[in-house]
């Protein structure tokens, strides 16, 4: 497996868990309807969790363009690969769309709310402000590269395969905590292959893709991480 | 202990806290009804990731003939054996039932709803849809067997007794992203089993057993775990 | 510190938190109020791995009559040694539901409901029902019994520190799978020690202390302990 | 980066978090907007606990100064280093505290419970009560800083980076069980640093900063931190 195929099929399997979460939680007749952000949280953060250890030994496992870019920044990977990476980040993240759409087709047609549905593949923010939407993207990715870093730090030692159940429990947490705003996409593949999947695929029902939003988690998690390569490189 | 008595007393291992679970939450007048989804879905997990830890290292927990089978399709497990893997899953997810059954007793009798009493036993989908229905239960089954598949592969490093709670895990979010619509059978053992037991068992006003439906969570299953194994060869 | 002073310690630090828990979930006024079984849940498992911790290295960390003497049943423990731990985990109950009282102490005026009051402290089943209350703790304890059994077996091996995590979530399981029945004693130090405590201690409006119930999270944990070991001992 | 760095952003970090928790849960139109004690507790334990991956290694992660008075106590810490420690812990939690402020700026405007804004930065108790307030205070830091100084007692060993993991499941497990009554400070910076972030910042329709019951999460969490070291070398 090359890193290219590595870097689709894990951010794939990441948005099948990412996305599936939030379609049980949001879509009407579910047996997880209305189950609580507990729900989101960690659904989205084994989502991550999972599909790091299924291609981690391969890529890395960025499965984000913020983290991507943020770790070419801080010098930890390499410029001229950040593209490829990047188009199997996005490709693979509609693929996983495309997947949770099919997951659970017999539900899109019973839930009216287009919000609710629009927000199984891609974020929209709980309180609309262009200016502080961006500065929530910016924090969470900020907190979430930022971490990332200082985990895989000088003198930093994991014993085999614990690293990556804390990643995971850094995403819990970043749901936990920080996703209250604008529904943390914290990075721009996972939010735009699936506004892309939403935008193409026939959900009944489905109203606009939101994409006047769409470049807010874009923008925002790659200043967040190019902002924490920064920081890093600074205070550690 | 052999394999065989191995494979049956974790899957009545994996039934007691899996259906107990469920039991827990549907029942009336117990202390955790209605205690929702991210109860199942962490009772499920941690009932996977304790009857693989008891009997792991005779048989290696597969607990499931969909994971039998895609091992066995992947060239990791031998096809000789996977008749008799799957009689004492069988076997294990009966009697693991009758257990649930009894544990819970004083609770049937006050419970009307004769789904939600069928669901402590075997799954019945949200929305009845056979073609969807079984997408649902191959995409589950797909995600669980090509992950599992993955942990165990090549390079892949855990420290000792780490893998098993990573598995569990996996189920945790399987029923936290996956499980909205049919219930994750995931497992034809894990479904047929508790079937029968439901079908033999003097329940008070228990309804029929479902089994117009049961043919979905052993097929669709099969053919996760089965694709499963062939994704895995071909992208791995 | 001798194993005794461990024991007491460790059963003091348990009840503590599973006290503590359970009266923030269901004292009024609390800032937990109602928060949930999953609350509960997760609260008494962290107790148990907590304590477990704290005096593992120098007694074991039994915390549990049922499962001291389900290990001497078993030959992992010598019998001369039970009495004085079973004293010491009793001592150690009362001793943290005495913290428990005082912690909360402001919130037992507000509480009308004395059953809830008599829960911080001791078990009370949710269906009142001798035979299938016993059942209820039979079958729980057995879990723990068998499962400890196996987590400790030959061949089993855990990276430095991770088996009482593992343990902790099998607290969190039962109380998940099993607990809403009886709400899951499994332990008689665990239930008589509080109860003497409710009993003893000047507690507003508390009713009577359960005194009639009070055998049945005694007597079926250690029935549950000694099946648990001879299972484990013709099984594995 | 120094241990007075270090220090400074960990404690940022983790008030980032363990605000943002509850900021997410107590402001109106969030997403996560009353999900619950439950994302209260894992948001604060994952809060401590990646704070303290992130700059244990340079400064050991006190991130409150009940800990590190305490660790002085029990001989584990510098006396001479402890002032340089409480200021950097106070400086990065107000830090921290400007950041939650903005995150989740467009929700203020729309809360109108001055309470529950209070609370974002600083604890408030459920029932106001000088003298068991204090008492909660007391219990909970002493909880935490026993079980810390016991999980880095002699002939404990754990896997390499799997103590942090624990310790955030000890906070979680303090949030759990002992946070219902005061909201858990258990730290005076924690609670300090946030608290003068509340009263400088313009916050619409803030209140009053809770000035009045300031000293007991200060007072409070140290009288417990020094009473654990004492506790720790009498028992231990």
């Amino acid at each position: 497996m090359t890193p290219f195929v590595a870097e689709l099929v894990g951010t794939m399997i990441m948005i099948i868990f990412g996305g599936g979460v939030v379609a049980g939680v949001n879509l009407k007749k579910t047996l997880s309807h209305q189950s609580g952000w507990i729900v989101i949280a960690f659904g989205w953060g084994f989502a991550v969790m999972l599909a790091a250890y299924a291609v981690g030994n391969v890529s890395g496992a960025h499965l984000n363009p913020a983290l991507t870019i943020g770790l070419a920044a801080a010098g930890r990977f390499a410029w001229g690969m950040v593209p490829s990476y990047i188009l199997a980040q996005v490709i693979g993240a509609f693929l996983g769309a495309v997947i949770v759409w099919l997951h659970y087709y017999p539900h899109w047609k019973g839930t009216e709310d287009q919000i609710a549905k629009l927000r199984v593949f891609s974020t929209m923010p709980a309180v609309p402000n262009n200016f502080f939407n961006l500065i929530s993207e910016v924090v969470g990715t900020f907190c979430l590269v930022f971490i990332i870093l200082a985990l895989g730090g000088e003198g930093m030692k994991f014993a085999d395969g614990l690293q990556t159940l804390i990643v995971g429990f850094l995403i819990v947490a970043i749901g936990l905590s920080l996703g209250g705003t604008t529904g943390y996409a914290i990075n721009p593949a996972r939010d735009f292959g699936p506004r892309l999947a939403h935008f193409i695929l026939p959900i009944p029902g489905k109203g606009n893709s939101g994409w006047g939003y769409s470049w807010i988690p874009i923008v925002g998690p790659v200043m967040g991480g190019i902002l924490a390569a920064w920081a890093y490189i600074i205070i550690f």
